[in-house]
């Protein structure tokens, strides 16, 4: 791949936002399994939906770049993904792994909050409206995802971890 | 590693944060004699030196729990610095190459947001003042550096990279 101008570092962006998702519509499955508090396996599903629509609209994206949105593994999901499922193969109690969980996931939110930032910078510059409103409206609920985590973890999820007594 | 209780879990985040920090002063140089703008290439020497304070700080929180800093590798940050590396090796104009640069390390910094906003919560919950105000330091600084990077994106370097001609 070359990247000699900004409209191809903006296509590379969006192929490796692809592929992260893609990558995410695997795993969330594991995690949504693992998880025990019913808000927090609630929030996954939720957001296992949410990420099939964002895919579908990077695919609106591609389409309309007359690009396809096929091109290298993103290597940072797939290293967030790695961490993700070490977690899971630990013999935790299930609180502690719900917060284990919840922090793999905002890490997972926050290279997506990191990266639709980057690629709607790029195409607002070169005056992609239609582009720049779907990763908007991508980036808000991955904001949104992020806070419901947070708001999750301390509203009950951290508490029974700290109160769990081993495994 | 067991994870049997938050105590663990919280160490266990501990470990991940000394590994992506020191990954991250290793990889840093790189990205710093990559960029041309004069003030990303600043911003990148600034956080370097920032960075390090933050590595000084973890070392301190681990003195006071008597535990090792030293743990797996962060698989996480190992994923987006081999992206990082990845752009690199591209015949990039120096413009777009910037460009691409601020845009992997907002990714480096938010790993570093959520980690860090996941390991606070955790020591606050469990009645950790000092951990919490070392650890509110560097995520205030994380968070700093994030809008930094994106100022100079905004403030010349995306348009300089739309304005760049090809290799």
């Amino acid at each position: 791949m070359s990247l000699n101008t900004l409209h191809e570092l903006m296509v590379e962006q969006l192929k490796d936002l692809y592929s992260a998702e893609t990558q995410i519509v695997k795993a969330l499955p594991k995690m949504i399994e693992a998880s025990s508090a019913p808000a927090l396996t609630e929030a996954l599903r939720s957001h296992l939906t949410e990420t099939e629509g964002q895919v579908a609209r990077l695919e609106e994206i591609f389409r309309s770049l007359d690009e396809s949105p096929s091109g290298e593994k993103c290597q940072g999901m797939e290293g967030l993904l790695k961490e993700a499922k070490h977690l899971l193969k630990e013999h935790s109690p299930p609180s502690v792994r719900d917060a284990g969980i919840i922090a793999d996931a905002q890490r997972v939110e926050h290279y997506e909050i990191a990266a639709y930032g980057s690629a709607k910078a790029f195409a607002k510059l070169m005056g992609h409206d239609r582009i720049v409103a779907l990763l908007d409206q991508t980036l808000e609920e991955e904001m949104a995802a992020d806070r419901t985590l947070s708001a999750i973890a301390e509203g009950g999820v951290n508490e029974a971890a700290l109160a769990a007594v081993g495994a």
